[in-house]
């Protein structure tokens, strides 16, 4: 039987939308046909979410057609005619030869349907910075008649901002987090395995809140001492103990959109030390968030949030977050001082204020808010404190 | 204070064993100097499983010294203090203005360390084909004395055989994705969500068994109808229902590396057809194991289950299975009909017979096994069946 269309995450609509500024990018650049490789990109543009670009596969954006073609594992092609608006008839499947195989992979087949659909001369955008050098190589040789353009980033500068539409995902993923952090007020004791405090979780934010479910496991770090300076961890396999500080950084997922959050526990009171830099930092959140409005730029926010803390007698070196969306972290406008990036309603960030201060003492606060038209509006409802358990 | 080190994977001699085999490889090509850059190879060497490696780090293996160094954001480098079996002046923390700038990254921290160094000339080994293109020509731009040697693919060969530490690692991860099913055949349900039943199976990969936790999530498919031939789909908002058929692929996680599983499960009578596929599936799974010996090759194995199931009335148009370890997947043997990896002691493998047969109709078998002297030794102790609910 034929796959069915699955409900889809957007109207058809706003994907013609989110196409018809990249095509007119596309015509600015003199450029015909595009191919789109990069995972979070194809899901923007068209509602794939399946985790099949671990081998070659290519989004094919003609500004002859309405709807893009997509050139993907065969496979694959039943989740994409599933979770795609497209037409299923705009879905190719490439035979299984293609994998595994040292001569050819998938974008032999991306690039034969070019060549088979007379698109493969002309202006030809391709995603080259985040293509091995192998592969771009292999369009430039397989294509002589094509001027292959790099079109790196455009899309994903075309993320950065969101439609109420992709807001209103986003804040489903952002009450699914906040369940996280109370599951966590909830399981975070003296005697439990991290493990276990990771599981129950992790669960939360698979299972989701009010009738919406998590679409995806998005990142997690439960870094507990003396690993609160480590933001890349998991868990240990330690059992937590009077006197654990628990660092918690984790994402919450709806049809790919992920918003983030971190806060700090503590098992036992709080040192002097934790308490002033928990001071320093929620001031530095209200400064940051405070400075936000459209019109300032992404560095005015990390003065606001540096100075501030500075006043309280600490420093950060690491960046203050970065525009969020599908996949996480946005590789576009970073929250740091000088970033020129200027603030317009409905972009989204995550003000990621964890201060890794020694090897062995960090702290987690952080939070996904979206520009408003006059200010900030952060999608937590979680307080912002040191949660004592 | 100073960042502790953690409890380790492996001893540091099964470290200096691996790394030896790499040296020889490296003199035997004329590289004093090789920057590992591939995160599953970087695990390989030192025991590091964090997440760091969405930005740039390299792993500099010098033929003059007995432990590697690790360049590495600062921010990260505690948790490489905590996880490597290397002395922390070992562990060099490059700055945060290297990240989120379009100028530099953290490959000049690499190709500085190896100018101050003296180890910037002469043969250098890069593994250049998951490099993107900009990233190889800063080597070769800003290295001119030296010659940079593509070392890619060699270590992922080199994990391929295993070592009894290794095996003993992967057991227990085995041991954790069986009991995934186990808790499936507590919670597959009509009238269960699959969110929240991958929520319960997804929570007792994270807690593990025996006293031993899974120590990352992996990747995580439940798949039911009508995408029961997506093989890359999470799971769906849907709610279970009587005829609903549920197909398993997830991996158990210890110390990075993973064990794989597959099964099928079915909510009521499985049809007919699903019993027949079944049928030549469990024969196919059979034969294919039966076939493994040291000597034999991968193809061997797939031309042994392909043979089976052409006798049930079957075909399968994927490979059958793939070298697994650190990260799940190594890209280096396929058991796939041709491939001319000849089987030793120790190799590991996924049989993934997992047969996407119509869009809307697929099946799920698979196991994870090791190469003994005399055939194969399967990790699961699940029975091969259809677990009727």
């Amino acid at each position: 039987m034929a796959m069915p269309k699955g409900p889809q995450a957007f109207p058809r609509s706003e994907y013609l939308r989110r196409l018809s500024v990249v095509k007119a990018e596309m015509e600015r650049r003199e450029i015909g046909v595009l191919i789109v490789t990069v995972s979070p990109n194809i899901t923007y543009l068209t509602g794939y979410t399946a985790r099949s670009g671990y081998v070659p596969q290519g989004l094919i954006v003609s500004l002859k057609n309405e709807e893009p073609t997509f050139v993907v594992r065969r496979c694959d092609a039943p989740s994409a005619i599933y979770e795609m608006f497209i037409d299923r008839n705009r879905i190719i499947g490439y035979p299984e030869t293609l994998i595994g195989n040292p001569e050819m992979d998938g974008f032999d087949a991306v690039i034969d349907f070019l060549h088979d659909n007379g698109l493969a001369s002309g202006g030809v955008g391709l995603e080259t910075k985040f293509l091995a050098q192998q592969s771009v190589e292999k369009f430039k040789i397989r294509m002589p008649q094509a001027t292959i353009r790099d079109f790196s980033g455009c899309i994903t500068w075309t993320r950065l901002i969101k439609s109420d539409l992709e807001i209103v995902v986003m804040k489903e993923a952002a009450a699914i987090a906040d369940a996280g952090i109370l599951r966590a007020k909830e399981v975070i004791r003296p005697g439990v395995r991290e493990a276990d405090a990771a599981a129950e979780i992790i669960a939360t934010l698979v299972r989701g809140v009010n009738g919406k479910p998590g679409t995806d496991v998005s990142d997690f770090h439960l870094c507990a001492s003396p690993l609160s300076a480590t933001p890349h961890t998991r868990w240990s396999e330690d059992v937590l103990h009077q006197g654990s500080q628990v660092n918690f950084e984790f994402g919450a997922v709806r049809y790919g959109y992920v918003s983030a959050l971190s806060r700090t526990f503590m098992i036992g009171k709080p040192s002097e030390r934790l308490r002033r830099v928990h001071e320093g930092e929620v001031a530095g959140m209200e400064a940051a968030l405070a400075a936000v409005r459209p019109g300032v730029t992404c560095g005015d926010i990390a003065t606001a949030f540096n100075t501030t803390i500075k006043k309280h007698g600490f420093e950060k070196e690491t960046r203050c977050g970065y525009s969020i969306g599908i996949d996480w972290l946005e590789p576009t406008a970073s929250i740091k001082e000088g970033d020129p990036t200027v603030l317009q309603p409905n972009m989204t960030f995550h003000l990621l204020l964890n201060n890794w201060i020694d090897e062995d003492f960090g702290y987690a606060l952080s939070e996904t808010f979206r520009v408003t038209e006059t200010g900030a509006e952060v999608f937590t409802t979680l307080p912002r404190e040191i949660f004592v358990m």
